[in-house]
């Protein structure tokens, strides 16, 4: 047990979570801690669930962040909209919707599975014959952005899909939220989910949810109680809520909340609009040199997220030495693959603050180095000059 | 919705918690942010685990941090030890046993409810009069430290209790760590539970728990699956466990991390004792000044906990008013009270580093100065030299 202080190590942040935090971000966090029912705390969590409504495209009042990382905020949403007894259509092609299928089954809630490949985007067609077969299901939950292997699922659709059935629609956004398009009540969604260490670029632990009119009314005539009463809505929504007086729930984490609300600014500043580009327009150039190199995406161009990059690893270099040799000599983290990915693809975050040019550069010329070191079959030198083209708008 | 950045308005923090955070800890906060699998990050995580053994007085290797507030870790003792059908004896002797038995019933069990009055201890007698009259009692609950009013109960007593009627004990540590004894080891507590935001001066929203043996073994044992996917044991301790692979289970709210973690070196570096030591010191200090006044503590003696000071309200005095002006004059937060206390008492915090004399010197000067203006029913001017007597040690 060592009595040092902790000094982390400077690392450039390009795997699946947690992004880059920009300084201003950092600076937010550590100002001086005050009490969570402070009037000036109070000010801040309004400012906090409209910015929050503004990143999700939502009116909904029932729009805040829940003190706990994007699992919880998983939980939040099945354990307030599911009781026992209720059938949940299911969408698995990552590892999320495996945790969302975990969710269900812990509510005492049956899930349906509709499965997909592993870097496929959740098929409508196949979710509509689901719907079809159980019309007894009352709720239809997705992943929007898994997170496991960079597939974007057509979240608009699957969201029309449920109302058609009369569902109310789970959506995971803890990828997408600030990196892809996303627009809740357009979009017809009922409830969501989210992470702060993505596409918000601010520090991980805290998971903004909103939950829409139909949702809500699902909460207020619930039979049974919620079995978590951490993340019942209808408690915490007597602290978050618009109500004059704020009843105690919990202790809210008051220095993350400065983080959120600075990030959430930073995102307000730049557009939501304009960031969805900004990332799209990142991913094509590090997407130009990877595929120069000669790296293969394993989600189809037209469900591929910008903000993350999932690539086969080429033959004669090594997975964990390759991740190893750039953490420690570029200082750089891209993410390993997960469950039936492992040794197989790396993912390659550009995510908020993280999608940037400089961030291409390192990681475009970290692999360049690393892997023709090792003798790994790339084409070495040509990666740089082709992201630089389409970064020159060439 | 502001479009400014937040600057917090600088207090002093001496209610309920949070408390005030030393300037080490936010600075250790606000340091650049690196990946939950990084292995430098998993070498710290080992840090924490040792220094909250350390903090609890254990032995347990299954010994964390929750990645949420305090009444997370709470549900998480709960959630991992009560199945449906199981009889809970749960002691109510303030806000968070009431709290402890909404848990239970969320979980399926049932709650023998032990009660004694708002301000008293747990009374052991009517504890093991519970024990007897309930031999099917699985588990004892109950709070060690009650932050509403200001009661320590005796905790030893209470688990060795536990342990003669072959119940688990779950103890609600929250308010107590660090700022009185506690010894989970010797006093063959169970589970214990904590927060961030009192004695250990750090930033709120993280929860310290602590499984015993027997504590594990009941979990090992479990029929049912835990109800929480995010607070199931089995899941976090593949991810905090001592093994060298790292299961990824939720990604950890890094930088809170490095608060705690300098949080607990500080703890580690002034000695445990010596904390337990400074908050009797100082809370007999800020005492001598209260009574001086003429203000009333509502728990007695044997039983008052030195971090939670909670005394009567003048005649003549108006809470609210008072509360505001401390805190818009003085810049000085002191609690309310909760529930049946509300409008009764004042709560005056003197936890971890908000226990120092300077603290104690504005206190009571900025409350001789707002309630003489008043014309509140106290004696002027007698305060800080009762104070400064005992603080001279004479």
């Amino acid at each position: 047990m060592s009595d040092q202080s902790f000094h982390p190590p400077l690392r450039t942040l390009m795997g699946p979570g947690p992004s880059d935090v920009p300084p201003r971000v950092l600076e937010a966090l550590g100002r001086p801690t005050i009490g969570h029912l402070d009037p000036a705390f109070v000010d801040l969590m309004d400012e906090i669930k409209g910015l929050l409504q503004y990143a999700y495209q939502t009116e909904s009042a029932l729009t805040m962040p829940i003190s706990a990382p994007g699992s919880a905020g998983m939980e939040a949403c099945f354990v307030n909209l599911v009781e026992p007894g209720d059938k949940v259509i299911v969408c698995q092609n990552g590892v999320f919707g495996g945790r969302m299928k975990e969710n269900v089954e812990r509510c005492g809630g049956e899930a349906v599975m509709v499965m997909d490949d592993w870097g496929k985007p959740v098929d409508p067609g196949k979710v509509d014959d689901a719907l079809k077969a159980h019309p007894d299901a009352s709720i239809l939950a997705f992943v929007h952005a898994e997170t496991s292997t960079g597939a974007r699922s057509d979240a608009k659709t699957l969201a029309e899909l449920a109302r058609k059935h009369d569902c109310l629609s789970i959506v995971d956004a803890v990828t997408s939220l600030a990196g892809s398009e996303l627009r809740v009540d357009d979009w017809g969604i009922d409830a969501i989910y989210s992470g702060t260490q993505k596409c918000l670029s601010c520090v991980p632990g805290i998971s903004p949810v909103s939950f829409g009119e139909r949702a809500q009314q699902r909460i207020a005539n619930r039979s049974q109680r919620v079995q978590s009463w951490f993340l019942d809505m209808n408690l915490i929504m007597a602290y978050w809520g618009g109500s004059a007086k704020r009843a105690y729930h919990h202790t809210a984490p008051v220095n993350a909340m400065y983080a959120l609300h600075e990030s959430l600014l930073m995102l307000k500043e730049e557009g939501l609009e304009n960031a969805w580009a900004r990332h799209q327009h990142n991913h094509l150039a590090l997407r130009a040199g990877l595929e120069a190199m000669g790296l293969n995406f394993i989600v189809d161009e037209a469900s591929r997220l910008p903000q993350l990059n999932a690539v086969t690893i080429p033959a004669g270099a090594d997975d964990a030495a390759v991740r190893t040799r750039l953490l420690q000599e570029h200082h750089l983290e891209i993410g390993a693959g997960l469950g039936d990915l492992a040794g197989k693809v790396w993912r390659i975050g550009l995510m908020g603050y993280a999608s940037r040019v400089e961030n291409i550069t390192l990681c475009l010329g970290a692999l360049d180095a690393v892997l023709s070191d090792m003798g790994a079959d790339i084409k070495p030198g040509v990666a740089l000059p082709a992201a630089e083209k389409v970064l020159a708008g060439a």
